[in-house]
């Protein structure tokens, strides 16, 4: 079973859990808006531009942003995608070029923001939170303007290569504008939850065999860990949901052709399944959990039982065969123990401890507490 | 007792449990909308038609849709129904001879879908989830066009035979349009629900009896499936009801007559009734956890009491029959437990033991521990 | 103390407990709607009419509908009460004689309708529930067309005398139109509910009572009967509240006089409390549940303590008891348990288990474990 | 500590508690609206009139109603308060005088409305209910009509008496109109909840404190009757808020002049902040009975330790001694406990003993019971 | 780690701990709108002006207000930072310098005020909560107006430095008006939240690892401060965030400039950045405290079962050594005792007690109650 753990990227690099997606990386208070500080740790930038029209297709890497204008004004749709974040200055200057808002530039180097559309008249910044089986969540900021699509990525590793290999052969979308580009890939990153989702559906099917089976401490543990996970996989997919219906619905009035609408209708239905699995897995994981405790006790009370048990009846007895193990001698006194002198004072002795014995267990059978654990009486409507 | 046991059909088939209804069935992220990927598991189709006008009705099992065209001519309203998704050629050849558009039918093809309504301008797709009290929930795809309505099951068996004996029989459901007969088999859909739910309704009752009784983990474990059934139909109960009532509101647009939206309201008075019963089984299956864990807490309180109260007593006594056990010897020195020589030293000893068992029962009795199990006051004011 | 146990009327006929409010009588899936299915347990309709002018009142029992057209045009204002539902025929006629659509007349047969007001052009469809002290939740259906209400009981015994006797005596409700009839009986319907909410604060307070001098697990099955009670009730007050604020706004329009308005905003107000005190109540009723977990925990953390001392005491007072029973001989060694021999080997046993007591309980104490129990420090700030 | 209880006034009379907010005073079902059912206990009522202009303040106690119209024509504003509502005459009549409706003066009688504002064109109908730190909630009535202000208070004692120094002392109050007046009264009664908020803050860090040194059970009642009066506090404060912002917003048109409105709103903020910490004070209780659950389950963690440690060690050594103290006669057999026949049998048997107990310690030890217990292993990152 | 510890300013003078942010520096209930108390507590005003345009900067600490006309006069943009509440006359001469009106003063002054906003058309008044690790949340009260920002703050130090430094050094800021000033303290006083939130990030997770390692009570008391604190925080970041969006939408009309809107933009979004942390370290905490109850209530069960197999299996035996410990003389008569007079008597005693040993803990353990404990069962589908 493949456990998969979410942390932001960034986490990732801090190694600090996924209890605190905002550390270290936030520009101290006070700072100027628009102020770019890199992160000392975030990988150079590789930039990676793919050019299309309805009959060709230019895939290119290229270091220096300097190149773009030529490749921006000979294609009908390009495709820049940015990854790694460590060189501010290569960032900078890809905003100047293609004239962004230096707010959003802030927001695409410091790497918590929450899903969220922003329209900048001449152009759309989205920010999405991609998750993956092994390294969990991480930003991509991408910008929708005329002509081109720019997606700034923290490190290798995407759900977009389908979406390459369609460009590359398929005229269907290569016929399609930058805002099909710009679903195709928001389509694609949504789209990539449910793996995700689908291994914490098995994750907590298995954990909760587990449970009923064997309800010990580190499946609780686990459960935890399942919790704090979903908590993180959910502050990501609600704002989600909410931005993709943004870009539904009409804020973004002129970046997506009203033939684009209906396919992010469908992307939105994904968010929302999205959403729903999320809570649900939360219910289940909290089901678990109480679950965990029921059975705990119960095998708690168990074992109680099997103590009481065992001390109730031997504790009398014990308590007789302390009595005739006093050291009161019967020549001494008639009154010490006359039974210690009868033929029969030994049977008679074992014969009221098994009285005792049985009697106990009678009075308790009779007030239900013993009948009551060894098979429980059925409902009569079964 | 009739257990139901809510399952999507996918599920059925992949024999995964109630908690992950998002299974491999899924397109991988990143590949072109509008995609058909078939299940290699789901049962061939199996095409029904169903045409009729005020006069006459013509029921046919045709494997070939090329046959449809003729018929929709022929016929004012057209019924075809479609079982098992298992060629994903003919859903697609439906698709282009009734001119569907093709995000739907991926939709239809990927049996995971919310409860639904969309507007594609010359047709409505509607997705419902189905139950029934043996195989659990299957979506139920339909599409609602000018004449004809044509719906994908998952596989075979549903609850439309009452409305196929009424086209058969009644002309008052002939007369009408195909508007009506999408109302009718959304209110065959909905009304499903109950006998389910009922089903659910006793089974929580017969639960709460048993946990009354004798509060043991099966029971707890039972109450666990319970809620997670009952989340399952929930997620399908809310969205179904949003889709009724958007199918009575605006959307639905030139798609509905007037005449029958009071039948939409109908339906849609019942989704309501059927997302509160969920609500309050939910509520019940809870409170049910609740009372097992007080009950059991309490039966667990009792068999601590019972130790206890043996123990307490009998610790004392043994301890002053180990005293009298020791082997000093009253002849070795006067001061060697003189009791042992006493002519009354026994039934002192005997005495004193009962002293000390009456003294402790005394004591906690007065301190009101023994009192307040016996019998409980009452309050005043019964 | 009058407990109320709130059941629907039709669960009172089948034995069956609150959980199930929609048993049996509703029409199987996929029958053709406004079908009348009637309930062969139900009572046979009495029809009870009284019809008023300012001046004048007659109110006569008439077994046969056909009666009614006359009485309609003779009075301004018609009251048609209609006491049980065991005759479709009967229910059919009365439909077809006041023009009432169909759909209507199946919601009045059906008795698992939740409260809501339905607007048919020429008529107001109002469903409420009825609760009383004895019988508990009960359908009232009601019409409200140009001068008559028609009003559909289960079964006999309502909370409408006052106001027919109002009708018998006053002039004041007589020269009002039949609105404000609808208006009265409205308002009996939820002023109904105020002396069975009062019932159940009552019940609280005594069940608390219960539990803060003994909780014992009857208490806390009868908090959760009251749970499942107040969570009917609740069910049939949150749409009554709905339908109350329905008829006060605009979709009464026509069917209520302006003048009549300001006592609907008064039957308002009092259903806003009614919800307000059935919310208050399960928040009680919950609250009583965690206040007897707790308190029975500190029971059996109390009889915890009790065994812990008096065993942690004695366990090793009895263990040297048991050394010095042992049967070495203090004549075969001189390392045999010479205190045996000493003079003074008694007492200083005696001493030596005293010490240990003393010592165990002076180690615990100032550990803090004793006195903590038996005088709570009280906080500084007292 | 002034621990604060809060009653309805109505309560505090019938000897009943908070639970029960609506209790006998109701008119019965049925009765017809308006009618003024006098409460036999209620203190009978004493009539207060403040009468002023800028320049001038009248200042009378009139037993007598029909006194008003005369001072209503003489000053431009004058305040009418009415404390005890044992005589349904005085209020009729007040009524009549002013031209009340007569469904506000029922809702005058009956003292358990919630806290609203009715609009009735020639007046505006106001309810609160005031709070204070001995008698708890009481509700006022208010008639905001042109030029007087008519108060109606259940008993006397108020938060009135700084807004009456205030019109006795200063102009600026009595320059304005009786709609500052109206405001004043408003805002005292809002603020009288702070000082009551205020102590529930105290007592809830005083009883968390308590709970925090010493979790005995009658520190969890206390918690509890704090909940249940944070719910009665909480069931005021909300209608409260609604009612103050629609006084504030449009409803009162015409009632409230302009420059009183700034004044409204900073009553509006008031409320929202009682509203606030009323939420919170119910969160902090809620999590003190979590605390407390903890805190005692801790405790009883702890004593079970300490049984189990002494239990544990000394059990297996008293099975020794008893071993030795059975009467085998080493005479008899040889094989009958030679040991006793040792020179160094009694040390072999003690040193057996303490092996069998430190090998119990260590082993435990070793599987890090008693480690764990004894010494936390810190966090290593502190 | 540094703890952080929240507590209102005002509560850090009183002493009082942080669930009364609201004590005793109100003024009393009925006192007139606007009057300013002085806390005889608060430290008295210093005054430091900053006033600039985008060539020059001066910066000056006055004592007397009556020098800021002149400095308003002179410049554009005039800050003027009020540190210090303790002189009445000092913020009431403002008030009259600057036509504030006298409400907005009185909630200076009242340092328990919610963030937000409010429009006296000529100024505007924004009320926030600062946090600092330090000191934990104080009042900022800051008047924006045409030409100057005026800003309270109840004690000295803030994280204002970093603006003051851009004012000084940069001509960027200083070209732009008040409204970008607001803006830039806004955006300060909002990021300040950060770094203690990631205190607090930092303290569950250390939290977390003591909890797992070792559940103690001193951690749950420690879990609880936490969630009482993030009660506090969220308290000001829900309103805070109200109050930005209200600053970024159409409140502020005229006060802000449109190029300034997408910076607000821009703090609105940290806003709910602020409040989403907060709510899921709030849900972190939650779960902290369940963690602990299960892990605690594991380990109780852990030691539970060490002693019921210790007693369980030595009780048994006890008894039977406590048998022949009974001075029955095999002498008096052959019943008694006869294994006393057997060669192999005690031998055969121990394998009696060996095989009672062994029989329990195989029985035990065929009921599977040891076999669970040792080695749980894995789910077969790891």
């Amino acid at each position: 079973m493949a456990r998969v753990r979410l942390r932001t990227a960034q986490e990732t690099q801090d190694r600090t859990a996924t209890a605190q997606p905002a550390r270290k990386r936030r520009a101290p208070p006070g700072t100027a808006p628009g102020t770019l500080i890199p992160d000392p740790h975030a990988p150079p930038p590789t930039i990676r531009v793919i050019a299309y029209n309805a009959n060709d297709i230019l895939e290119v890497e290229c270091d220096d942003p300097e190149a773009l204008p030529e490749i921006l004004a000979a294609w009908p749709v390009v495709w820049v995608d940015v990854v790694g974040l460590g060189n501010v200055g290569t960032i900078r200057r890809l905003g100047e070029l293609l004239d962004l808002h230096h707010l959003s530039l802030e927001d695409v180097v410091n790497v918590h923001q929450r899903p969220k559309v922003e329209d900048y008249e001449d152009h759309l910044f989205i920010v999405m939170r991609m998750v993956d089986a092994e390294i969990a969540t991480e930003q991509l900021s991408m910008f929708l303007g005329s002509g081109f699509v720019l997606t700034f990525q923290e490190r290798p590793g995407d759900s977009f290569e389908p979406v390459r290999e369609r460009l590359r052969r398929g005229r269907a979308i290569r016929e399609r504008g930058a805002d099909y580009l710009a679903y195709a890939l928001t389509d694609a990153v949504v789209d990539a939850y449910f793996p995700v989702l689908e291994a914490y559906g098995e994750s907590l099917e298995i954990l909760r065999e587990k449970i009923l089976h064997d309800p010990t401490p580190p499946s609780i543990a686990e459960v935890d860990d399942t919790k704090r996970e979903l908590l993180t996989l959910r502050r990501a997919a609600w704002p989600q949901r909410d931005m993709v219906g943004a870009l539904m619905r009409e804020e973004a009035d002129g970046f997506f052709q009203d033939k684009t609408r209906p396919y992010l209708r469908d992307t939105y239905d994904h968010c929302m399944q999205i959403v729903e699995l999320t809570e649900s897995f939360r219910d289940l994981a909290s089901s678990l959990s109480e679950l965990y405790a029921t059975l705990a006790a119960a095998r708690s009370n168990e074992v109680m039982r099997v103590l009481t048990m065992v001390a109730t009846i031997f504790i009398p007895l014990s308590f007789i065969a302390g009595v005739y193990g006093m050291n009161f001698d019967p020549e001494v006194s008639p009154y010490n123990m006359p039974e210690l002198r009868w033929a029969l004072g030994y049977p008679f002795v074992l014969f009221l401890m098994a009285s005792v014995a049985f009697g106990l267990l009678g009075y308790f059978y009779r007030k239900g507490w013993l009948r009551r654990f060894d098979r429980p009486p059925r409902s009569k409507r079964d």
